[in-house]
């Protein structure tokens, strides 16, 4: 372990420039416009991987290319671990509120502020510089390393989904790691072993075959915004609950040892702290902690319809759109799911007004064991560099792939991060320190020569 | 007459060179970034005015300038007509609907597309043109004229309202000809005796200091899009009633002698043919054309929150807004309707939610009278010009000013134009064409030969 952070703190200046061109790839992989930008930030990964020892290549997907690579253990029969992460990034918007260029890495204090600090390029990255760090130290692998490094976790992992079948045998491993989650809060590490499943809509109206004028038309043409509220108003009950008929019929509710094993990392006082929150959402009867990780949702990401610039201007717009997403729990099955919200949304919307719903893809929730070899080599990696018991977390979010890769390649699959919620991942002002990027190196590491 | 027609077909090729620059002007009242072009465009008028033998200048107010000229009479003790119209013009988003730049106007087939071609840049250039050509011809003037042509109208005329009582004295005249309003049809003339009022308002929802990922905090933050549909939704009812307590407490129920004469110019047909419509309004128990000029609306003119570009961004947006604006009919205060929009929202906000409401101004109905002597002399005249009766008719749009300019000054307000609903003002593609410019020339020489 000495050698390890001896060679991390003599590296540093080249760490630190090496993750800083990563994080300047555009590769915000749901605009078309970054498909060049993506393309050379994968060979970037890959040619990283390469010049450490690993055989890496890229695999042509329907969608962005993912980046593969593996290197084998220094005796044979060993087990493998297939490391996951991705390289794409989320969109950028509302640009005005970065107080740095996005795409341009900037310290300020004890952070690093620039979209994908931390989610996931800041992480997979550390994973990356321990499998460097073991290679240039010539320490032999106990088990056989493969990486799976993505483009498109921020828009649904359609193309390794879809590539799935013609790539499990390579990706075979017994163990999956997961670098792509958060740390219990700022003192303590955790290992994730659940995360949600997600389903992505889009929801068109469209009133008229152009804007009209509210005031000649107003009173006679319904207008899309109000028949979108008015929909979308409907997908919720007086209780909090999603109101889509069947939309719980299969959520199978966490057993009690399942619910001691994943205690509620925060109480309200620390949302209201950190995120300025004050209007909860939650569901009658449930705790935010379980409305948070053990129960689905139904969100409205985005909404647009008509004018809402500077000033004003009297119109009836020709459409409304709004942008939803669900997150899933065990036992939900995401093309069920999109059925039932289609077909509660055709059902409510008002007579006239043309619906179209465009369905970006789903997945379902994962769930790890807790007491995997990996589970328990990660955990100790982590313990041991941060000497803090390693806590066991579900996460509320999703890494869409991994309940099917996991499930193609039959391993188990366990996460892992040192992410926090205040790093502002999907908004503004996204960073990370280069404390937890190093807790994060030694506890991969760690994790590797633990298996 | 023979004169009149003689003249403008004889300096048509000026007439229309000096139309495409005034629309050349980029002013968009609403938007900050455009007051040099507002000065610009209102000295051009002035200038246009001021060879025609007025008296022309610009009246500074709290807003964009107004601009004001006026000529005497042949003879001393003649009545006096103002005559209304406004050089600013509507945003032009969404542009990429636009088939060619709003700023250049272009003639496709019989149309000149430009945004303000018809509203009122269209309009009220044919009466300056009239104004000239009267002036060129040294026809004697039988009546006082003045013209007040502002340029706040799409934004609320909220300079001319102020700027009201120290001007009344200046604008001080026995009719008021407001020329922004619409022909009954494409082969009907009419003149409008009534328009709605109007108020208008910002609405933000703020639910947290940043924006969320919906994954890490979904189930525990309250998405203020959401909250912003549940509160919209709430305010109409299933009768496609506005159910904001109070709002129809004071609305004055046309007599059946208003009702006979002003008939619904359309049916459900007319407009599922002209704008697509499947979707209406309307009230129930009420027809489309009683809930499109004898009763109040109360619109969703925008809405956003979260992000709503290609592809998908799993955010929980920190903000969500609305813009609103309401029609009001005969008996309907703007203060008192404003108080109970407020306090309406206010009220069914969700608990924690951040609400702030930001009111850009009202204005109540105008109501003329069928019988005064500058409707009689505009219908003569539209007759004339068309050979087809004129048709009377009460707006569904505002012309905020005028309720407050009429009785400030004392006049007998009467709308005139040629408009048509399906020119696609306030919408990309707006236009008009020269030979409703050219009737509208001829109504208006002949109105005032009347007088």
């Amino acid at each position: 372990m000495v050698d390890i952070i001896g060679w991390y703190e003599q590296h540093f200046a080249q760490i630190r420039a090496d993750y800083f061109r990563f994080l300047k790839f555009q590769s915000i992989s749901t605009e078309p416009e970054c498909k060049t930008e993506l393309i050379e930030c994968a060979k970037w990964v890959r040619d990283y991987l390469a010049h450490s020892g690993f055989t890496a290549k890229l695999i042509e997907t329907k969608g962005h290319p993912l980046v593969f690579a593996e290197k084998k253990a220094s005796h044979p029969n060993k087990p493998t671990v297939l490391i996951y992460g991705h390289y794409d990034v989320q969109p950028i918007d509302p640009i005005e509120l970065w107080e740095s260029d996005p795409f341009e890495p900037t310290e300020r204090g004890k952070h690093v502020f620039a979209r994908g600090a931390a989610d996931d390029k800041g992480q997979i990255f550390y994973a990356m510089v321990a499998l460097r760090c073991l290679h240039e130290l010539g320490i032999p692998l106990p088990a056989n390393v493969k990486f799976c490094i993505e483009g498109e976790e921020e828009c649904g992992s359609l193309g390794l989904t879809h590539a799935l079948p013609a790539i499990k045998d390579v990706m075979k491993a017994d163990s999956l790691l997961v670098v792509d989650f958060n740390a219990y809060d700022e003192h303590t590490p955790a290992i994730s072993l659940g995360a949600r499943g997600i389903g992505t809509f889009d929801v068109t109206l469209t009133g008229s075959t152009g804007d009209l004028h509210s005031g000649s038309l107003g009173g006679i043409a319904y207008n899309p915004n109000r028949a979108l509220v008015e929909l979308l108003s409907k997908l919720y009950d007086d209780e909090g609950k999603v109101a889509v008929d069947g939309f719980y019929d299969d959520v199978i509710e966490p057993s009690p040892a399942e619910r001691d094993a994943y205690p509620a990392p925060h109480d309200k006082s620390y949302y209201a702290k950190a995120f300025g929150l004050e209007a909860f959402a939650g569901e009658k009867g449930r705790s935010l902690h379980e409305a948070n990780v053990f129960r689905p949702t139904l969100e409205i990401n985005g909404m647009a319809g008509g004018y809402f610039g500077a000033g004003f201007k009297t119109v009836i717009p020709s459409k409304a759109i709004a942008k939803l997403s669900c997150r899933l729990v065990p036992g939900q099955d995401p093309e069920k799911i999109r059925h039932q919200i289609e077909h509660f949304l055709r059902k409510h919307c008002v007579r006239g007004m043309h619906l179209e719903i465009a369905y970006h893809g789903g997945a379902p929730a994962f769930r790890g064991s807790l007491h995997s070899k990996l589970a328990m080599a990660v955990s100790k990696a982590a313990e041991k560099a941060t000497g803090t018991v390693c806590k066991k977390m579900i996460a509320g979010g999703s890494v869409p792939v991994i309940a099917e890769l996991a499930k193609a390649i039959q391993a188990d699959a366990v996460g892992m991060g040192y992410g926090l919620e205040t790093d502002k991942i999907h908004a503004p002002n996204e960073h990370f320190d280069f404390h937890r990027f190093k807790l994060g190196f030694i506890t991969v590491a760690g994790a590797i020569k633990n298996l």
